[in-house]
């Protein structure tokens, strides 16, 4: 068993954000649950919700891919696999995350369907609802894991939201098991309270099953994980299966179980709340970063609420301040 | 001639901008003018200059676009003549006006050239350098004009960028004939020192043959038109032919001159400087809203300096907060 070349590799949906300000009535009338994420299942359901909204943003995204991004702002060595279409989306989704010096190495799809979009409505209180079309993002086939990639990573992280379509979900299991083959650790994120829903049992397998190091999850997400109202025992139930459980609670911080030891941070004040988007893959980026830094959970807690933080203050789910030197001035490099 | 039932109809580029932070250095290592505009003629060229930047962000953009959009926030009934390609890009272009109300007409082009892109770095002072590909904008044809709309409108607004290209050179020729035949007023921009320096003669010779009412420029401009570093002696010039004329002076606020009478304007205190991209359209598309609002010269001048401040306070040329509300908060509706 070689040493880590990198910290960390990403399996997630490749995806570029459409971000539009809209209020609650909109949501009502779209009948969107707010906060939550649904899958559009064509391409006139994309369409038919683009058309509705305001003008919008657009800029990477994908859950994984935004963690990954995060990591590489901090200076840590990362690779990400997901699929795009030979399009202008799927071009500009490429761009960003290598000109962040990750190393993507998934060719694009030819032909339909296009590159993956979400739909991201921001509502006045900065929460957002999430609308994505997987577009290309579904088909990534096993085929396309670089094997080289995912062994040469100290971690591999996953995101429960490519567990929806049957080709990624295939792919993410096999390279659970080149992962583990290689002796390297596993993270995975919940992704969100309706994806918990969605695969239930394919997530408490995986965790009972020890295949997973490092979990991530909301306070939502942790409890129907359990489909219990017990936010304590839910976290309890999990920390049983899973060395290093890290549960978000918004504007109440985050806490670590490690073993039968709690650890909590608070949540890093923010001059004004514009949009939620990535706040959760961001505190992932921060933890991960921290912990591949050889930092204590106290300080990786930390730097997942300074990065949190960061992603909340503006529209987008990508860093646009320089977060290691947020980190730098806050905890010391 | 009959009443116009809408205010402002426009001809410009359409143009979807990438965003990304770059630095003093990357400009000089580029050889790029910090401020200004340069045209990519070439794919690769763009392609080049996109490889080397940072992570994006993309929003709707073109100058004349991003005037009418700031119209259409202030409540103006508008429309826009401009070229897109069948493409993503061109999708985004076209629902983001459309979904401000804006009448836009002009059907997308087939095939290559893609939809325009500029690719712009700003720098840590908010700086903007705008590199653009002009892609299917300058192939907007004098067929694609809709006589209609150009009639319908109480003023027709140009952009001077677009005087680049001959297609659409020739186009807007046409369309200021349709509108002073219809009894219209002309307004338009000079969009920039280099462009003035490439068509000096074109634009002297449209403001000498009256066929300008209401010319907007900023100082660089103005007295590149007149080839003076006398800022008063350029602004009488172009006044002693053109019946307004109004010059934005960045943080100096800005001016206009109508006869022989000058007003001015301070320029709107910001909290922060994110990026002027934009900051000249929207002082324009708050000058013609109130204009069209039969407003004052001052008042006019007012909208203009509160619409700049909002848009250079965020990433982006288009407004983000309620532009109609900051007015009638300040002014009164």
């Amino acid at each position: 068993m070689t040493a880590p070349s990198l910290d960390v590799v990403a399996i997630g949906n490749a995806i570029v954000d459409v971000i539009a300000q809209a209020d609650d009535q909109f949501l009502h009338d779209q009948g969107l649950a707010k906060g939550a994420m649904q899958l559009l299942f064509t391409p006139e359901e994309a369409e038919g919700l683009y058309a509705k909204m305001a003008p919008g943003i657009e800029a990477s995204g994908g859950s994984a891919a935004n963690t990954i991004a995060g990591i590489a702002a901090l200076g840590g060595k990362t690779g990400f696999i997901g699929q795009v279409a030979n399009d202008q989306l799927g071009n500009v989704f490429r761009h960003d995350i290598a000109a962040l010096g990750v190393a993507f190495t998934t060719e694009p799809r030819e032909g339909n369907p296009p590159t993956a979009r979400c739909l991201i409505l921001v509502t006045p209180d900065g929460q957002r609802t999430m609308n994505t079309f997987l577009g290309a993002s579904q088909f990534l086939p096993a085929t396309a894991l670089d094997r080289d990639l995912i062994e040469s990573a100290a971690i591999l992280y996953l995101e429960g939201y490519l567990w929806d379509p049957a080709e990624p979900r295939a792919a993410m299991r096999e390279a659970i098991a080149i992962a583990r083959a290689a002796g390297r650790k596993v993270a995975f994120t919940l992704s969100d309270g309706f994806c918990v829903d969605r695969h239930r049992d394919s997530f408490l397998d995986l965790i009972r099953g020890g295949e997973i190091d490092i979990l991530f999850a909301n306070e939502t997400e942790i409890k129907s994980l359990h489909e219990t109202d017990d936010f304590e025992a839910a976290v309890a139930a999990t920390a049983l299966h899973v060395p290093v459980t890290v549960v978000t609670r918004s504007e109440n911080g985050a806490i670590a179980m490690v073993g039968d030891q709690i650890y909590s941070v608070n949540a890093e004040p923010i001059a004004q709340l514009v949009d939620t988007t990535g706040a959760g893959d961001l505190f992932a980026a921060g933890f991960l970063a921290g912990q591949v830094q050889g930092r204590s959970v106290e300080q990786s807690l930390a730097m997942g609420a300074i990065c949190a933080a960061e992603v909340i203050s503006h529209y987008g789910a990508r860093p646009e301040a320089d977060i290691a030197a947020l980190v730098a001035a806050k905890l010391g490099s």
